[in-house]
């Protein structure tokens, strides 16, 4: 069975020697000191390892059942969500109005890692109700907010968001769940959704679902669509639960993975919904939380490759077969460890070098969110703005391959669900597809977010880079780091140079390389991660310190990063410049 | 639910135009016709579709059981097992003298691939089988082959092959099951092997076990094994069966896929045993089947990644989501069919291109085992053995990713079950990981194959690459295709170039990149497919066809393949020319 310790060393370094935190003049960051973060991320690390992994493989098994229309979650996932509830977990970075502790997303970040490695499927309970509450707060009335946040805030009623319908995901153009609006200034939703994550459950007092739907009578396409919220049961004015409203799970689905969530078909029928933002603009007001709710999904891509590598680690260490070839290793056994293997070094050190920087990267982006939120910093939300596909799409996918990776390590065992590799490889497939397939992220890069305006939010990206390179450039201790980063982040300049070009007279040039260009971005995100971090570590070691193994180990991880990762770019290059004639060419039918 | 239709148009392209097998002096060879092989496989395709392929799904959900020690297949597995006996499917290449047809195993591993697109669990019985039924005619005495083979060939019985054990895996010289010398010439077998693919089954009246086992006061590790042949029940002297044998099921294992086929524990207790070939010789007799196993673990890569593909195909053409940047192409319907966006046809062809290459390349290795097998011929063996690792390895490997982008195009339904785009995912898995996971497979390459016999094999490869070149070189209708070949090919010796010479200094330089060395030839040897049906298909055109489209489809295919998968090689390149130090620098204990 997989155990799983949170990686709190890894989590204080980024915070405060890469990010250096402490210095960021963001509101609410002036509590996060090292102590405290410290403090933080361990009893998050204790309640996960202690009582959210455990129940992990057995909520895989058994999944959720739906049975007279109730859903019941797997053994112990209640008694898990009420100990997650009661520790305030939720509450961390929510408005003090409503209940919380209003100490940044930075810090929930860190946190979502650490449940999520341990249990995915269960802490998307939370995770979305999470995002519901970001959506009331930045659009809803005062009343919504006082009638809802507090309640959904304690987790005592969870949220979701109800947007694919069976014939319209990506293109929510083609949306046909109806909003009638009522005398009472209400709205009766009816229609069908599907998809819907932790769409119900047997864990809070009621559901409160964010659905987008069209009234009748506005403007066609993605332009006519609204947001609402509907509640599971209707509240009374005094706060109190009425009557269930008209709205039903109708099915769960049989999913590859996440089996401990419920992922609903709900059906609507005149249920009663409340207007959420300005009725036609419910696609700006689901826009407004989809950097956060895309850095989560990027964030579950890394914690499946940390909890996948740390039992593919231990598996390596522990599991004795073959020799190493250049000398014995444990002369006493009958073999050595898989790890003295190079082939297995390899792909321990792709997972490590990857989730380590993946780790640093979603945690600067979740800084640039709340610089965005809490500072008004329109330059950090056009960055993070752009980087967000990025995040999601890169580190969902590698992510998943990293899963992968630490599940060939275990041969065999690899492949029995006993042993909980697969697992992990199962629910981190779901990270590369929900929350805008990845092909999407790619589009949503190359054709929106590079070009907005004027391209000014991508130029401050390489002017950040080259101010780095340019620092950086006599630092002997940085050679490995540098010269790399240099090229690497040429090469997408190229390619996005190759883009504008050809893609004026033929925008298929660059939409046939977009999931390339998206992964060049990616390793090059990664690169200045790692080149940042080679920086502190080395500035650590400099300054003396009683764990110079940690540092050391940080250097040569970002080495093995810059040598062995970087160069994917190499392909990806090569195939965004070359034409799309050959992506385009075959007439459909000729397939 | 999934369909499948077998790709015999295709099947027929590579047999007749491009490995143009009636040309080959092969015995055998000279029945399969174009016509023969055409009704073969149009008969292999009708039966696949209509009863292999509709249980597959039901299969995997229902899975087998294991009940007082007596295993139950899935519902219509035992009728659709029945159908593929009586069509004597299993008998196509084998040994006249025993019941079989003697054509050749190239169109074997076209009827394979048929079959595993249609149902991978199933087909793996008669698979095993017809391995245990290979290592038995190439090792038994008379009197085995005699006593064996018609009921197996028959299916009547099945076989299955026993290595793995608990606490070793690939590294077979740690083997405990112990083989007892009895006054009669027989052994007592007594041990635990696991992960045993087939193990038992509810469709055959006996199963034939080949046992890896020690015998005692051999030599150590892997030079003190010997294999043995150990029927559930034994033969009577008429051929009547006898007692059960000390042989048992201890468990079934739950796996990520390929849920129709019983992986077994299983136990022997004093189970009664012959020896098959030499003692102490077992790795030996084991090696001689080697290439075939694993060029039908390669097919089973290729044969996922063609159905998934065949799927995500249909879907592609069929879902309509937004519309083609280029101009609207379904004016009539609401949105665009998927196929018009650029991300979506880059996954397509990916796929098209890689499993159209993929099928050429088994084809060409089966062809080589049936020249070193039937024509005695070192050199084709020479030349499929060191290839056998960078089949099983890169067609396992990039199949399997194949099935996740085919998944990729479902979006959410990617995710459901219900679709059946996720079991085609977990069933490819396994291919990765079994008959030596892919890590092996380059450790074979690099430290074995390639080596081997001074280097004579991997010269004669490229000397072989170098004469198509040379041949080609002024042929413009090939200028896409040679250029890249000749560039790849020149990229990979370099590598293996460097391997030599930095490996003699320390192995680990060539260990480390070896999957990189295994990719990038893989890459080449589709390269090299690409460029030889390019020009077939070229031929045919010049020559007049009444279906160009085919030809034309191909040569454009074709180009996709040198023009985007190629250059995957520029990254292997540059991560196995880098120094091993990043690999290897981290001592154990500070990962």
């Amino acid at each position: 069975m997989p155990t799983y310790t949170a990686p709190n060393a890894d989590f204080d370094f980024v915070l405060h020697n890469v990010l250096n935190i402490q210095e960021q003049d963001i509101p609410g960051y002036e509590d996060l000191t090292q102590d405290f973060t410290s403090a933080v991320l361990e009893e998050a690390g204790k309640l996960a390892r202690d009582v959210f992994q455990p129940i992990n493989a057995s909520g895989d098994q058994q999944g959720c059942v739906l049975e007279n229309g109730v859903i019941t979650t797997p053994d112990g996932f209640k008694e898990a969500f009420d100990a997650y509830r009661e520790g305030g977990w939720n509450t961390l970075d929510v408005d003090t109005d409503y209940g919380g502790q209003g100490l940044g997303y930075v810090l929930a970040s860190c946190v979502g890692e650490i449940f999520s490695s341990a249990n995915m499927a269960l802490t998307m309970y939370p995770g979305l109700t999470h995002g519901a509450i970001s959506a009331i707060h930045a659009h809803g009335t005062d009343q919504q907010k006082q009638t809802f946040l507090p309640k959904m805030v304690d987790l005592a009623w969870s949220g979701t968001m109800n947007l694919t319908e069976p014939h319209c995901g990506t293109d929510l153009g083609l949306m046909r769940t109806k909003a009638e609006p009522q005398d009472d200034g209400s709205y009766k939703i009816s229609g069908q959704k599907i998809f819907i994550s932790a769409g119900d459950n047997d864990m809070t007092e009621n559901v409160v679902h964010l659905v987008l739907a069209k009234i009748p009578g506005g403007p066609e396409g993605v332009k006519g669509i609204s947001l609402f919220i509907v509640p599971k049961f209707l509240v009374n004015d005094d706060g109190s639960l009425g009557a269930r409203n008209g709205v039903a799970v109708g099915n769960i689905e049989e999913k590859m993975g996440i089996h401990g969530n419920a992922t609903c078909v709900m059906n609507y029928d005149e249920a009663t919904g409340y207007l959420l933002g300005d009725a036609h603009k419910g696609m700006r007001a689901m826009f407004t939380m989809m950097n956060e709710a895309r850095l989560g999904v990027a964030m579950q891509g890394v914690s499946q490759a940390e909890a996948a590598y740390q039992n593919a680690l231990a598996y390596a260490k522990d599991r004795l077969q073959g020799r190493d070839v250049t000398g014995v290793k444990n002369p006493e056994g009958p073999a050595d460890p898989l790890i003295v293997h190079p082939d297995i070094r390899r792909m321990l050190m792709n997972q490590k070098s990857f989730v380590e920087g993946a780790r640093a990267f979603a945690l600067w982006g979740a800084v640039m969110i709340d610089r965005a939120h809490k500072n008004e910093d329109a330059a950090a939300d056009g960055l993070v703005s752009l980087l967000t596909p990025v995040l999601k799409g890169f580190l969902t996918d590698v992510g998943f391959d990293m899963t992968v990776q630490a599940q060939q390590i275990f041969g065999g065992h690899g492949y029995i669900e006993e042993w909980g590799m697969s697992q992990f490889t199962r629910d981190a497939r779901i990270a590369m597809i929900y929350e805008g397939a990845n092909g999407v992220q790619a589009l949503d890069l190359v054709g929106r977010k590079m070009p907005k305006d004027g391209g000014k939010h991508v130029m401050a990206f390489f002017d950040m880079v080259k101010t780095f390179l340019t620092e950086n450039k006599d630092n002997a201790a940085l050679a490995d780091f540098v010269g790399p980063l240099k090229e690497a982040s040429k090469d997408l300049q190229a390619v996005l140079m190759h883009f504008m070009q050809a893609g004026m007279k033929n925008p298929n040039d660059a939409l046939a390389g977009s999931t390339d260009a998206l992964h060049m971005f990616g390793h090059v995100c990664l690169g200045l991660m790692w080149a940042k971090m080679a920086k502190a570590a080395q500035e650590a070691l400099d300054a003396g310190t009683d764990n110079p193994e940690f540092y050391n180990t940080k250097i040569t991880t970002g080495r093995y990063y810059m040598a062995r990762w970087l160069p994917t770019n190499k392909t990806h290059m090569a195939r965004a410049m070359s034409s799309s004639d050959v992506v385009m060419d075959l007439p459909a039918e000729a397939f």
